[in-house]
């Protein structure tokens, strides 16, 4: 399908991006577009004959240099690039000459960039040139290029010229010494080295001919080696020529010109790399695709920005990280902020773990140069930088300089100022901890950047004595709008999640890994004398700043202020300034934009989405109803930071505001490809691509993170008929292929019931109930018996919870005995906003706001587990859900066998108790396997038990983990449940609740036989 | 002769400087040192063949472009050097192979530099190769280079590859990006324009061989034209590269690539070329050279700054001005400061008058720049900019900015507080007018900036009512160790100087154009309503200024503080700190060095050197000496500015102490040669290089700016033998050649008698006359009779007032006269000083530091010329100088024809009241002729008169002007005083005391017999 943007002369099918027509207007910008990369460098959509004003640009992770006032940047590598065709004497160039066609392609499936172009020179010959590249996936030092010569009305002389340029430039400033260079049997190369940094960078590059006979000839001019080719070219006939560039720096290895001449050396044609191209890129799209049907403009543009991130995410190199314009451009000189660790990093973190981890450990590479920072500011601890580099030094730049003679100095206080980044970093590695279970990376890395970075807080903060409260003065929050502000309410509440977290790494590290714990207590002079314990002095302090730090939030009315005193700044309209095509700190300066309450994009809102997955406070729904509707308004989206608009897409969504969450949905995704803020000629905009895939998995997907792995709660925008994607929790693979369908009824099972209990987003889910159903079709997964029709069904596994019981009940009264005895109001009505939610998350809604500790919340969770454990003792076969025993009645009359299968450890327990133990011929409980769901081994175990192939085997599960687990296992899935949650499911099913065995089988012969047509 | 300089591998001949060895630790300071150029762009003296970390450079006058922090910078051009020589496949260079002969030599005489090598490549072949390259002083837009290759063990394969490379670099940043490039009939162009401020370079070059049969090939690698040769070399045969660039920019040309290429087509060979840059820079020496004999370091160190000097001096564009660091190097980024107008015009003022007008033109075409910066800083008129590029605004960086991620920010203050640039550039426009004449420019651009730039001033001054004093608080003086003082001493003065000479100045222009003078009037906004005038505000603004500006002035002692409360600073023991080799300021940093009194360079003592031709206030001998013996001892002068040395090489030898001021002289002189101060890198320092030519012609050659023109009073350096250069001065050249002989006698006519007067320096002088003596020889001038050896005298033509008469009785009467009626002391003993020093200086010297305006002292200087007149009257024969009378009867007996050449007017009386008329056969005075002395006309017109051809007649003289005019008119010359005065005659006497026709006829005869056998 393809969509015509006109105004960028652009078309859009599933994969390829088409640029129908050269617009020398757009040159820096579509040069930003059309980049290619591999996780290791990042080339700038430049042409390769080259343009007046184009700037090429290479940028190689890690690869920084020296620069005044921002201190270091992102070194222009040389130029790869440059493949001059010379026609009877006429170089080819798209400002002379005229161009008959012009079609440009990204191909985001494959990372590879083609021009299509026939061309007629000042003379008068026309030529059919075609130019492809790319940046091997399969082999991040290899470079390609291609190229077919067709004379369409000549026969005539034609020299093409293959160079390295060696003069690459950063906004004019090349960073490369020349070192040396040379010629090889294989062509030519380059020995450069940056002119501070010392980096040194070898690269080689041959050159082939086919179709013709040519000779090649090297060219030394110093910094410029070339290789070129004359041949006599006849009408019609097509040479091709193939650019095979290799490049290294000593990043890597001692020798990068020998590595790049020796690889060079060894290197296959064209085809066979772009080959192993293809093949690795269809390995990274396995994981990281989404697709959505019914709206092709988003379906394109949604793999664009996913584009972006792949080839940014360094795969081989856990030094480095991806900038907040990746590797496409100078904007911010390659400097990293916590655009990525919060924008981009989620994405690689479901999708791939391996990158996210590499990116978390960048920073705790560059921890001694946040403790350079800290000690500089005269604070304790690890303050990471603002802007990061190669080392963690502070790099933002001090000041903003014009080069107007007279000009103003205007001072950037975000080096010395904002500090939320020092918890941002440890929400992310506790999140990355959280959704992988990784422990050796959070014991190795994680714990220290958490537990360094916490040290930092309790030597920031300031305690008010009057107030009896902790303060963090001084501040710029997340929005740059207003400097110096007091107990911003993000910083103050991000820090004390940060403290709580890091209690917790504390306990956790003590007790798993004593020896780690003892090194970083030493390292970190966590406890000079004595183990860190509850009597311990950090200890203490941490747990008095947690409990008393300062936040600013009416709890009658869940509205936080931003910071003290903004409700007392003037307030703006921003509809008086509609059609403004700049930043309202542009249209009012930066003196007074500070005086109002305009904010440059979501502070309190980003608050509350950094904790809605979790549930923590302050997050709750009426919170974000409140704070979005005071905030909101106030909001400079279109044109203040580009991080707003994913994020208020996601909110916007689940407050139910469709139209808006789209609207400003759209504003992210097409940032780059419209240039919708002008600025895509500086590169790319990471943290946006990065909102882009939160906005879909998190805010129309629905995924919510649940104690059983990701559960979708999905409510798609108009028009998206399919939406669908892979994620990855806890070691397993989640797939999820959600449909707004044709109202085949499968969504009323999915659909308005409201079981799933989540805390907020029922009211929207029923809106989306009414106006549109989701149909739920089976995930990517193996086929039971693909190849017959007709399923040969012997046995059923049932999980226990929440199929043939359900221990809601128990779970409310444990709760409520926990709550009664800390003397919090609580009752059965307050536990319906617990339904779906997680055990932590439970407890923080019934505490609220109430100052507890993180230990304390640790001690009160085991303790509310501890009565629901006495409460199973006391159940009966009254407990058994609706259905329940009548299907199983029904299957073993059938002859049909039945198994257990549940993780609980109490199963047995629990099956005695219901009364069903006589039914039941195997069970497996949490003692038969190691690995959990959703690894399929518990259920395969039980089809074992039962004597049955998988396939033989069907299993009734009511949680996305289970789903899985069955699919995985190669048997037969019935979901109970919404569809969000368990629509991977052969069949899904609201509960067993009427259900019967010959309906089941009938609906499981269809399925089978409609896959069998379809293979 | 030759010396050599072994720590640098130099040998200095008369004129070439030979370096014996390549040492790649020097490579950066050589590549200064070796620089050539045009007075339209210099080039660094980088290798041909490139070399690891080279810095080539060309820069040509005016092209900036924009460049953080510092603004602007001369954007360093495409590179015309690279000659690559590839030798059967290994490419020459220094940093392979085997270096058997290493020579490269400067040849100042014609700006030429080449290279002598034998080179072993690394595959063993051996091979002579020399390179030569000059920028034509005959057309500034050629450039030229010739290599000779000589195989000297091997027949092989040589290809050379002569580029223009696109890339070149400003410490990394290319201001340039490509427009375009081809190919000629002739060879290779290249059009670049400058990023920011677009002003287009056209560049073309061309290619020849000779001695051997090779085709030119020509490669278009993007930015790097290049045009290669490969021939069949045989061993011990030589060929002949000729590669020959064409230069142009928009700044000459609006189409500056045909302007090169059309050039190119028409040039010349290699020799033709080089031949008219011999002749263009033979008419240039003949004029700017200086020749010392006796020291032969110091001879050819003296030549080589004044190169640097003639290279960068513009002489085809008034709208650019010399930088810092000249046209050789990247320091202070080709910025303009005080440098120019205080140090390095003078040089040009006196032996390239046009190239000092345009240098001043400069700051005319700045006034725009200068008006924009005083009413952003709040002030009124012009203000100009410490650091000044193309438009005259300020571009001295704010900041200091390192790239440590934590250093402190240092504000740099010189753009806002060092104010006397303001005051310092009229005065250099004041003596430029004073010593050339041209009221021309005066009336065009002079006045305005004189003007302008006094309206500044006062709008600055702040009058302090307490003390009734108009006062200039927060600056930055001279000495930039001490920022934000207040009233520093040679601000204040210098301001009040300039408002002197702005009152003058104008109503010299309401006198001479008053229509010129009310365009200024109206353009400056100086009289808005009215015509400038004794009651108008602006005049009576200034005079009170003048009046009451306050002066930190001790009259008892002499001892001027260098600003309020210098003397109550910390004192500082420079001995302390011996064998330093940094400046103060880097051992003590910024902070303490303020509480010190250490200074960075003369203050005080750079007012008394300001002052000291003029003798205006402050200057006198006492408070040269008091001045001297405190603050000298204080000054950083090896470290600190390199403005300093040669000032106090000046003021050391007016003071008599030879050996400091002979070393601290040969810092200055050797400052790039020897690169003392370790920043020979960064470029020449030109303002040394105009100190040095001020401490040789002002200190050692003695010369004093007379009513009556230039007046050597020498006092050479122990050692030199010879000190000979010439001064144009009013419109007219004269010679000096001044001599330190053997004790043959003349010394002590010459010396010792004190005789000339001058208000300083008798001491000295007599210390000189003891310990060495100098012996005077004729000037360069046509010689009288040069091919016969005895003399036909036939007549001889007094000069009248110092040789027949002595007015200075007369003179000291009109001056009494003055003082009495302004209630000034003044007597006999008073008047001792004032011998010798011209009208103005008296003036100043018996006025003190009485406050009078400008208007004040003009008119009495006319007032004592009255009384002068007056006096006339009464002279009698009485009033004739001993030994007059004898020698005119003796004379007369001997039949030699008497004759008078006097530029009085009163002449005629004189004679009758003298009572000689009837011994004299013709008059010439002020009536007689147009031109005065030193043009010959009135001695040629006496000549006339008594019948008589030149060479038969002898001159008397006592002044230098008179000496040079009996020279230039080819007559005999007989100098009476001491030879620092009229040296330059044949014979020099004391008086004519006892002198006897026939001892002079002998000395005559001898002279003549010398010299015959010379020719």
């Amino acid at each position: 399908m393809q969509t015509k943007a006109r105004s960028r002369n652009f078309i859009y099918t599933d994969w390829i991006l088409i640029e129908t027509q050269f617009d020398p207007e757009q040159l820096h910008s579509k040069e930003t577009v059309f980049t290619i990369g591999n996780g290791y460098l990042g080339t700038k959509g430049s042409f390769e004959e080259g343009y007046p004003h184009a700037l090429p640009a290479t940028f190689i992770h890690g690869v920084y240099d020296d620069v005044p006032v921002v201190y270091t940047e992102l070194a222009n590598c040389p130029d790869w690039l440059p493949l001059v065709v010379i026609v009877n004497g006429d170089r080819f160039r798209l400002d002379q000459g005229e161009i008959l066609r012009y079609d440009r392609q990204l191909d985001l499936r494959y990372g590879l960039l083609s021009r299509y172009l026939r061309w007629r020179s000042p003379s008068g010959n026309t030529i059919d040139i075609t130019f492809e590249r790319f940046a091997s996936f399969a082999d991040q030092h290899v470079l390609a290029q291609r190229c077919h010569l067709t004379p369409v009305d000549f026969d005539g002389l034609i020299e093409v010229q293959g160079s390295i340029n060696g003069y690459p430039e950063n906004q004019g400033f090349n960073h490369w010494e020349g070192l040396d260079q040379g010629k090889t049997d294989q062509g030519i190369w380059l020995q450069r080295r940056t002119r501070h940094s010392r980096i040194e960078l070898g690269m080689g590059a041959t050159m082939k001919i086919s179709g013709t006979e040519a000779s090649l000839q090297v060219s030394t001019a110093p910094g410029y080696p070339t290789l070129s080719m004359t041949y006599l070219a006849k009408s019609q006939q097509t040479v091709t020529v193939e650019k095979i560039v290799t490049v290294f720096t000593s990043r890597e290895t001692e020798t990068p010109v020998s590595a790049a001449t020796e690889k060079l050396a060894h290197l296959p044609d064209y085809a066979t790399l772009l080959k192993a191209n293809e093949q690795a890129w269809d390995e990274i799209w396995q994981q990281s695709d989404i697709l959505i049907e019914g709206d092709s403009t988003a379906a394109f543009a949604v793999r664009y920005n996913l584009f972006q991130l792949l080839i940014a995410g360094s795969r081989h190199d856990d030094k480095v990280s991806i900038p907040a314009k990746t590797l496409s451009g100078f904007g911010y000189r390659g400097h990293i902020f916590w655009d990525t660790e919060i924008f981009m990093l989620p994405f690689f973190l479901f999708t791939q773990p391996a990158i996210a981890r590499n990116l978390l450990s960048y920073r705790w590479h560059t921890l001694p140069g946040a403790r350079r920072k800290a000690a500089h500011y005269g604070y304790k601890g690890a303050m990471f930088a603002w802007e990061s580099a190669d080392t963690g030094d502070e790099v933002t730049p001090r000041w903003a300089l014009g080069n107007d003679f007279y000009g103003e100095d205007v001072r950037i206080w975000c080096r010395d100022r904002e500090i939320h980044i020092n918890a941002d970093i440890p929400y992310a590695a506790w999140n990355y901890w959280q959704a992988t279970g990784d422990d050796e990376w959070m014991q190795q890395r994680g714990a220290e950047i958490i537990l360094d970075a916490a040290i930092f807080w309790g030597s920031r903060v300031e305690f008010n004595p009057e107030r009896q409260r902790y303060e963090i003065r001084g501040v710029i929050g997340v929005d740059e709008y207003h400097e110096f502000v007091h107990n911003n309410a993000f910083t103050n509440r991000m820090a004390q999640w940060h403290l709580e977290k890091a209690i917790a790494v504390y306990d956790w590290l003590v007790q798993k890994f004593p020896e780690r714990a003892t090194e970083l207590e030493q390292k970190l002079k966590l406890t000079p004398q004595e183990r860190f314990s509850c009597g311990d002095a950090m200890r203490t302090h941490w747990q008095d700043i947690i409990a008393k730090i300062l936040f600013l939030h009416d709890p009658l009315t869940e509205l936080i202020e931003q910071f003290e005193g903004f409700f007392q700044l003037e307030d703006i309209n921003l509809a008086d300034y509609q059609g403004r095509d700049r930043s309202m700190q542009a249209i009012l300066g930066i003196e007074k934009t500070n005086k109002y309450q305009v904010i440059k994009q979501p502070d309190i809102l980003m608050l509350l989405y950094l904790m809605r997955e979790s549930a923590d406070f302050p997050y709750n729904e009426k919170a974000l109803q409140t704070n979005w509707d005071y905030y909101a308004p106030r909001t400079d989206i279109s044109y203040g930071s580009s991080l707003g608009p994913a994020v208020h897409a996601i909110l916007a969504s689940d407050l139910g505001k469709s139209t808006e969450a789209y609207e400003v949905f759209m504003q992210a995704l097409m940032v780059d490809l419209e240039d919708n803020r002008g600025n895509t000629s500086d590169g790319i905009h990471g943290a946006t691509a990065g909102g882009v895939w939160q906005a879909v998995i998190f805010g129309f997907g629905g995924i919510q993170l649940t104690e059983n792995g990701p559960v979708a709660n999905s409510h798609l925008p108009d028009g998206w008929t399919r939406l669908k994607f892979k994620l990855h929790w806890q070691g397993l693979w989640h797939d999820f292929d959600l449909h707004q369908g044709l109202g085949m009824g499968h969504g009323a099972l999915g659909m308005g019931h409201g079981a799933l209990g989540m805390g907020h987003g029922n009211k929207e889910r029923r809106e989306q109930g009414d106006k549109g159903k989701t149909e739920i079709t089976n995930a990517q997964s193996p086929m039971p018996n693909a190849q017959s029709p007709m399923p040969n069904i012997k046995g059923f596994i049932f999980d226990l919870d929440g199929v043939l019981t359900d221990t809601a009940e128990l779970h409310y009264q444990g709760w409520q005995k926990l709550a009664d005895e800390e003397g919090i109001p609580f009752n059965r009505q307050a536990n319906e906003a617990l339904r779906g939610v997680s055990r932590r998350a439970s407890l923080m809604h019934i505490i609220g706001d109430r100052p507890y500790s993180e230990a304390q919340i640790e001690e009160m969770m085991e303790r509310k587990n501890r009565y629901y454990v006495e409460l199973i003792q006391n159940m009966t076969s009254k407990d058994l859900l609706p259905g329940a025993i009548a299907l199983l009645d029904e299957l073993r009359q059938a002859g049909i066998k039945i198994g257990i299968g549940s993780a609980s450890k109490n199963a047995r327990t629990v099956i005695e108790r219901l009364g069903i133990a006589d039914k039941v011929d195997a069970i497996a409980d949490g003692y038969s396997v190691q690995q959990p769901k959703p690894a399929p081994d518990l259920f395969l175990y039980a089809a074992k038990q039962l004597g049955l192939e998988p396939a033989q085997s069907v299993v009734v599960e009511d949680a996305a983990a289970g789903v899985e687990a069955a699919l995985v296992g190669g048997m037969w899935a019935v979901g109970l449940g919404p569809t969000e949650r368990v629509g991977a499911a052969h069949v899904v099913l609201p509960s067993l609740e009427g259900v019967k065995w010959a309906d089941l089988r009938t609906k499981l012969s269809n399925i089978a036989r409609e896959k069998a047509c379809s293979f």
